[in-house]
């Protein structure tokens, strides 16, 4: 066990396990974004690290077709930060919050030597929420738009390149539209935020330690890029057509992997943080 | 304007400025509790470091008299953190939470250099919520407990001495069944987490700009300690007795030190973090 499950697995609350955690009316989810852990300064803004840290936050939000409304920030600022620095940060944050109809209603700041950002997100809970586990045998997997991408750009970075503004690893293109005209049809969903063979093992772990018939042997780079916030899905075969067509109208890419079946998949890929 | 007050003025919600962000039925707030900011390893067990990071963040929704009930917890790990280490952390934070009915519903980890811990509370709306903006002129200004403490024991701390398990600094003492029985009767309060005269400072800001009138001076000692959690409230002159009642009956401490007046307040003490 790692010890990020083994430290959550120490609280016994039900809650714990998806993207957020349901309670009453309401969605909770909140993620770390930390200098020198999941960015460097040098490659990317700090308008783009703000941005990409709302972004990956409302993420767990829309996987689990819940409406984003409410964000928190925490944010530790080096001590050399500029107001200038503080601005660009700020309207970062404030641009993707307003983009999603989020309202951020407080937080909290120290000063420190590392940038590192810490988001809550409060969100509607939806009808009918997705969860990691509710698959079920025999279920088609599938994901949104493609994968890859994100590894090869953070790959490019780490050597010393540069990546465009619109890159993958700067901006995930999340699928809001998708999911909540998809939601009702679909039985399991996350993002894949590390890695589809990574976050695939833990939807079919949390759906009863399931497994995964493949269509075809896909390369690792499809199957161990973290970070891609594409989605993550599994539905009954019937509904295939009209997922499908739910697809085509959002203008949403989706392949479909494989099949849900009885032996349990275990992921491969090592951990991709740097 | 410090950097702080900067970054959150950056973002326009009215429900900035308080100890948590009240929005429909739940009051919100969020605090960051980081290493050689807010405490250093040195100094304190890894149970203590967990426990004093939940009450300063339960001290949030007790101040404006919510019922603290579900928790997040963000933490970044120390890759060198043994199993061990992190069942002692969990340990801390389920201690507090327990003591106080507040469900760990998720959070999120990473693996870093040093230790930082990041905590959501959700709390439920109480019928009267305290804000620091309802100070109203002729309003007794009063304080729970003792001040001075924490700054005493964080001096001696920074010195290389070391303080009891039970110190202020290491477990602040929540004035919960004092706020929750007053509330009917305060106009204002908040917790005195950066100092009284801090504190007191944007209380009488957030509520027009108003001041003190002193009893008698203060010792600077009394006025520019921080972390000490007690609760900073007002209240019209007619409710003292009523107040002090409360206060007997649940054991708890009570200091009037003035009067709000017209003329601004404004802080002198220096920034206390190390």
């Amino acid at each position: 066990m790692s010890k990020e499950a083994f430290f959550i697995s120490e609280f016994s609350s039900k809650h714990i396990g998806d993207d957020g955690a349901v309670m009453g009316d309401f969605v909770y989810s909140k993620d770390l974004f930390c200098e020198d852990i999941h960015f460097k300064r040098s490659w990317m803004s700090l308008t783009q690290i703000a941005q990409k840290s709302m972004l990956v936050n409302i993420s767990d939000a829309i996987a689990m077709n819940a409406k984003p409304t409410l964000a928190l920030i925490g944010v530790v600022i080096p001590k050399s930060f500029s107001y200038e620095q503080l601005r660009e940060l700020g309207a970062g944050f404030q641009k993707v919050a307003q983009s999603y109809g989020v309202e951020v209603i407080g937080g909290d700041t120290t000063a420190g030597e590392k940038l590192m950002i810490s988001i809550t997100i409060i969100a509607k809970r939806p009808s009918k929420v997705l969860y990691r586990s509710g698959a079920k045998l025999g279920d088609f997997v599938a994901y949104t738009g493609t994968l890859g991408k994100s590894h090869k750009e953070l790959t490019r970075l780490m050597r010393g390149g540069t990546v465009g503004h619109n890159a993958r690893f700067m901006k995930p293109a999340l699928k809001a539209a998708f999911v909540s005209k998809s939601a009702k049809h679909l039985h399991a969903g996350m993002d894949i935020s590390d890695g589809l063979s990574k976050d695939l093992s833990r939807l079919l772990k949390a759906s009863g330690n399931l497994g995964l018939h493949v269509k075809r042997k896909m390369p690792k780079k499809t199957l161990c890029s973290g970070e891609e916030y594409e989605m993550l899905f599994t539905f009954d075969s019937r509904k295939k057509k009209a997922i499908e067509r739910i697809a085509k109208q959002t203008r949403t890419k989706m392949t479909i992997i494989g099949k849900v079946a009885r032996k349990r998949y275990v992921c491969r890929c090592k951990e991709h943080h740097f």
